[in-house]
């Protein structure tokens, strides 16, 4: 990654040592100057002679050569993750990392940590379990490898956002507290609100579609909440739900257009940043301008073929079959990305809008990324009428949900939309196989802290 | 506001009527052609020999001349708020609205209103009272002037957004349901996890000062939920929290540079955009370059002369007080702008830096705005031994926190941020009285629908 050269709000306005900080990745452009760094004692190696400080901030580390016998003792004397103010010159080194090095330092110790950290961050990997790792999520995290993770995270919402706001989308904020539960009561979780029972949004749903009646196109990247007691690599009871609704739309078809747009808005600001590439798949995959894609009952005739499992009458994809379906894209279009369409209505929630062709399927649509499925989308219900006979075919009372249904009784377009779970898409870009790793404090069934 | 002339995805994208949609506001580039509109029946006048019909999008309104009588009758029989597409010619016109209006309609109703909206929309003012304002929300969101609040409170979020990415900051993403209250468990909404207690977290504090030892500068904008049992103008019990939080600072002035800075950068975002222009007051502020401060004790000081009631020994400022130095700060300083430094230790949470010359007052501030306060900022604490005496001093026990603690045992810098509520922020910027209409479907101790 890059950063500004001219730092507009100094790194460190008043150092007590001559001259501002610089990052350690701006050290090249400094090569026989006296800087000042500032960061985190990353790592130390005593040599007979010399000893060599690693000094970490957020751009990255630098090699500190520290010869002098008082500061050598005090840098010596200090905890790894110390944070240090250090004033050097920058000389060209062919030994050094990067070829450039700090000499003849002088250190300010501004804050001097109590212990050595729980794990070892100096390491190229960490060696620590996952347990280890975010139970020790306030240290872990400082690792390069974690912290890039983040910044992956950061850049991926905001090419998010950056795209949807070229194609005139406008941010919405909606309420995460809801009194009634559009997908029915089950895995939500529940609170006290004043002495009422409420719950907390498993997703923006019911209100995006009401916001496309007041800005035709909305999008919202905000917490999601579900209460599934499940304990996989894949779920996390809170989440980070990028979501877009838009209407005017012919159908489905129309909404995948856009989501491929998303998607590739997000892969771009991912490519241009450095990456954690842990895994050989996780180098970052072209967006072809048009994803191939397949109907579901083509899906389930195409596993059975090969498969010998007869899976033709199953209403929904399992894990490994989207797995197979992620193979085969890439061995028949040559693309990471397959969208699968036409989910049968009985699987689908009661705002689907249903195939005008075949009712018995609907107008909506996965996209599986490397063979997992990563966003959910379609065309929805938009008259009221509509409304009124999906909910009583589920036998949900409409009560709950008139604030949501004045909306479709006053004028709606056809309009539809799709949401994306941004820890699931990080972890397939990147390679990362417990979605757990690619969020800074995970929730799930056991875990409430840090 | 602007929209790109070439719509990446067109608007619509099969009307069956010739041509691509166009949007409203900008018919008067295609004066002569023949265009295609969508959008909602937003209001109608029938004369003797034509009926005029607005019609609105999200970009506008445009008025549609039809005297043909079966698209007449077909128009007259529709209740406000149906959606239509029209297909008609753009003519010059020194009557209509803006100058140009359309002739010669072809009319298609996507989806007709089933009857007439709660309230109407087309009056320039909403003549309804705030709860039915909110109660009908999913429609009275659609008036042009709801609908500008919502963009200017996107335009704003993005302009904080910008700017600190600009400034190296890093986008994060905080758990919101928390094991343990870092306000000790005051006005905090509690749930079930899994049969465990849990809380609604007041804001992102604790996490974003943990990622300063990972990314040294980092941001947030989420949802942030407070039990207040406050029926006032100024509180909502969920809100959006604008949150940074920044490292190696030389005390709380470096994070009040900062501060001004994206404060800055919203403005500008929101001057780019047509806003609701309700009170005289609405008018966009400048923000001075650096904005006047002054220290807690001299504002009381200032009060109590000025008003002859002795508020010296005060504890925090009242609304009033508040009020009064915006009017100070507009007479003497000619600014709508005004910092309060140095607010008592006492009443600040327990991550407060005290002031090095006065342990008494605290490395903290406020920024008021118009005589409000919209931000809270400071100086944290940074070393672990002041963590252990700032918590038993106040009787929390450190355990619930040990997650938090570890970052500081392991090393923290000098770090300090601010947070700002960004319904409060439009409320004051748009001259809005009632923080609830800042916002689409607000949460109140009353209020969790719709």
């Amino acid at each position: 990654m890059s950063f500004p050269t001219v730092p507009p709000i100094p790194l460190r306005p008043g150092s007590r040592h001559a001259g501002s900080r610089i990052w350690t990745n701006d050290l090249v452009d400094h090569t026989g100057e006296r800087v000042t760094l500032s960061g985190w004692l990353h790592h130390r190696r005593s040599l007979k002679s010399v000893c060599f400080l690693i000094m970490r901030d957020a751009s990255g580390l630098a090699q500190i050569v520290v010869d002098d016998p008082a500061t050598r003792a005090e840098v010596e004397s200090l905890p790894h993750e110390s944070v240090l103010t250090v004033a050097g010159e920058v000389v060209a080194s062919a030994q050094a990392p990067g070829g450039i090095e700090m000499h003849w330092p002088t250190v300010e110790v501004l804050s001097r940590a109590l212990d050595e950290p729980p794990i070892e961050l100096f390491r190229p990997e960490l060696a620590a379990q996952l347990p280890t790792l975010l139970d020790t999520a306030a240290v872990s995290m400082r690792h390069p490898r974690r912290a890039a993770i983040q910044r992956l995270s950061a850049a991926v919402v905001e090419g998010f956002r950056a795209t949807l706001r070229a194609e005139r989308f406008v941010e919405i904020a909606t309420p995460k507290i809801i009194g009634t539960t559009p997908e029915g009561g089950a895995n939500v979780f529940e609170l006290d609100y004043f002495g009422k029972p409420a719950f907390l949004a498993q997703s923006p749903q019911l209100y995006k579609q009401v916001m496309v009646g007041v800005l035709e196109r909305v999008f919202e990247t905000a917490p999601a909440f579900r209460a599934e007691p499940h304990d996989t690599t894949r779920h996390l009871n809170q989440f980070t739900s990028l979501d877009a609704e838009m209407g005017f739309i012919d159908d489905h078809r129309t909404v995948m257009a856009m989501t491929t747009r998303a998607i590739a808005g997000m892969i771009e600001a991912a490519s241009s940043l450095d990456l954690v590439r842990r895994h050989p798949e996780s180098a970052i995959p072209e967006v072809p301008e048009a994803i191939p894609d397949i109907h579901f009952t083509e899906a389930l005739e195409a596993i059975s073929q090969a498969t010998g499992e007869d899976v033709r009458g199953e209403p929904d994809l399992a894990p490994a079959h989207e797995r197979w379906l992620g193979e085969w894209a890439r061995r028949e279009h040559g693309s990471e990305w397959l969208y699968v369409t036409g989910y049968p209505m009985a699987k689908r929630p009661f705002y689907t809008h249903p195939d005008p062709d075949g009712p018995a399927w609907s107008n909506s649509f996965d996209l599986l990324f490397r063979g997992l499925e990563i966003v959910t989308g379609g065309q929805r219900l938009h008259r009221y009428e509509d409304y009124i006979a999906a909910l009583a075919e589920r036998g949900i009372e409409p009560e709950g949900f008139a604030g949501y249904l004045l909306a479709f009784r006053h004028g709606m377009p056809p309009h539809g939309g799709f949401a994306l779970g941004l820890e699931r898409f990080v972890a397939q870009l990147a390679g990362i196989a417990n979605v757990r790793e690619t969020t800074l404090f995970p929730r799930d069934m056991q875990r409430l802290t840090p």
